[in-house]
């Protein structure tokens, strides 16, 4: 075991993109764990949309990261050091911790990582720990499919959206999904069952919606905000639902572009709107574990990663979420899995 | 029975305000109803904001009256002719009709008034029919109310809102509500049992509301839209939840000011935000009758009416909705009740 700890410290709160010097790449002695601590052995780190969130210090869902700080993130690993009664050393788990070879956490907050058969440990961590559930609890919970009804999801070829729409295909709706680019349109239809794909990139949402669903979108799983929201706002039958799962498209443009000028069809097509996290649901991850597993293991349920290797490209690596620039859930292998 | 029926004719749509020559007051004979019509004398007619949205050609919940037919509006009065099988000549209904002293309808859409013990039937129009249930429908299946919670109303002093407000105390919530002038927010805490009135006609509803309540609000029943929703948004506590009931400050706006910039904190902080009308619940009646009427007979009901005496005034009655200038349900007096 090295005595060195590399991590990236938030050393300035971005605007609008993350630049070089906002976060900052660093070294300094391995962590001890305070009391009810422990310390994790990094080997997965999790890169995610929120994370831009925590960089800034507009109101969220948790308090943001403090400047000086280790960044916040998602990260699986083995517990090297424990001061709680809780978690034993060499337990492997996840929960937040920071972007460091070695992260300080407390143990209530981290997770044995579940034992799943026929899912490899990386992808229990990457793509069924919040990911999955994040699709699973929006979509069923928040968007109600029925048989026949019209998903519409946005950043469908991300993380989050591939899962929503082949469950919402899996429940018998008709899905169309929304990326950018011919790559990402192609794995939408291909690898994640969608029935549609647009390309915001080359085609004009609001012309290829009312080509693709002349019958009008019944839900919209949105993980991006903005422009695309308001325009799907206007596609929306009566009784719709809009799934508030994300809004990329403002976590990085300081707030332009947020507010929707169709707002007024919320009351006018009675629709409901709802914003979630899925830490609202832990109490009932899994019920969302085995839906996912099941699908999994009936081959309806493709997932992707986009991985990184070393913790010196975190830095980087967590931009292309803003440009679209990766395919499928965006991981970063710290170091050899224990 | 006279042969005269006097009429107002949407001649022109209104451009923001209702102007003089928008509707037009004219006379014609008595129609006879078509095959499964009835022909109502009308007695009293209601006049609700609603009323504007039927006037414009945006996108609205029922289609929008047609240039040069006689305006619509909920109407009381009786059957004096009828061309259906379930309606007989002599029944005293209510429903959506004309501004006409003798209103063609549909035999379908006009329901008997039901006679309520210690409700007398103006009442039963005019606070119970549509009104009570958009209150209590809007605030009980929507808002979800806890006891202790904070609720906020908006057009606090208007028909639907001081019903919510009043329901909602009832259910245990503290409840604030909004409206214009002294004389009205007097009447939100003696008449209509609100915990604190804001008059944002001369007071900041943003800071009167941190006044009022530092601990958040959990439910605002929205009967205005625009800038006091933007406002309250900001407000609102997690899990809140926003009962879009009305938007009378963007019915007469041209659209201005619809766009609530705020709009992300739906996602941040998990709100739930719903539209509805109350002909969603119709089949649900029964339950805000019952509830209306107990608290009405118990004394924790007050509404108000303000009268206006005579169809050639309701072109200019309807004005004031959208002014503030009503106190109380605004309804016409359009011949004496049979």
């Amino acid at each position: 075991m090295t005595t060195e700890n590399r991590q990236w410290i938030l050393a300035r709160r971005p605007a609008g993109e993350i630049k070089d010097g906002d976060l900052v790449f660093g070294a300094g002695p391995i962590p001890n764990p305070a009391k009810g601590e422990v310390v994790v052995r990094t080997e997965w780190l999790s890169l995610d949309p929120t994370n831009r969130l925590w960089m800034s210090d507009i109101p969220q869902y948790m308090p943001p990261v403090a400047l000086g700080a280790p960044m916040r993130g998602l990260i699986c690993g083995t517990v090297v050091k424990s001061a709680s009664d809780s978690v034993a050393e060499g337990a492997v788990v996840m929960g937040p911790g920071t972007w460091s070879d070695y992260a300080r956490a407390p143990a209530a907050m981290v997770s044995p990582v579940p034992v799943i058969k026929g899912v490899p440990r990386k992808d229990v961590f990457g793509q069924l720990y919040l990911v999955g559930p994040t699709a699973y609890f929006g979509l069923i919970d928040i968007g109600a499919p029925k048989i026949g009804e019209t998903l519409v999801v946005s950043g469908a070829a991300g993380a989050v959206g591939s899962i929503a729409g082949q469950l919402g295909k899996a429940l018998g709706c008709k899905t169309v999904g929304i990326a950018g680019g011919k790559e990402k349109c192609a794995a939408l239809t291909r690898d994640y069952r969608f029935d549609h794909a647009i390309d915001y990139k080359s085609e004009t949402i609001e012309q290829r919606l009312r080509e693709v669903c002349p019958e009008g979108v019944d839900i919209y799983f949105d993980n991006v905000g903005g422009e695309t929201l308001n325009t799907i706002l206007a596609e929306m039958n009566l009784f719709g639902r809009i799934v508030q799962c994300g809004m990329i498209s403002v976590y990085d443009s300081e707030g332009a572009g947020a507010a929707p000028s169709n707002y007024p069809l919320i009351l006018m097509q009675r629709l409901k709107v709802q914003g979630f996290i899925v830490l609202d649901y832990a109490a009932r991850y899994p019920e969302a574990f085995r839906a996912l597993t099941k699908l999994r293991l009936e081959g309806k349920m493709n997932w992707r990663f986009h991985d990184i290797v070393g913790l010196e490209n975190a830095g980087n690596a967590v931009r292309m979420l803003f440009k679209g620039q990766n395919t499928g859930k965006l991981i970063v292998k710290v170091a050899e899995p224990a």
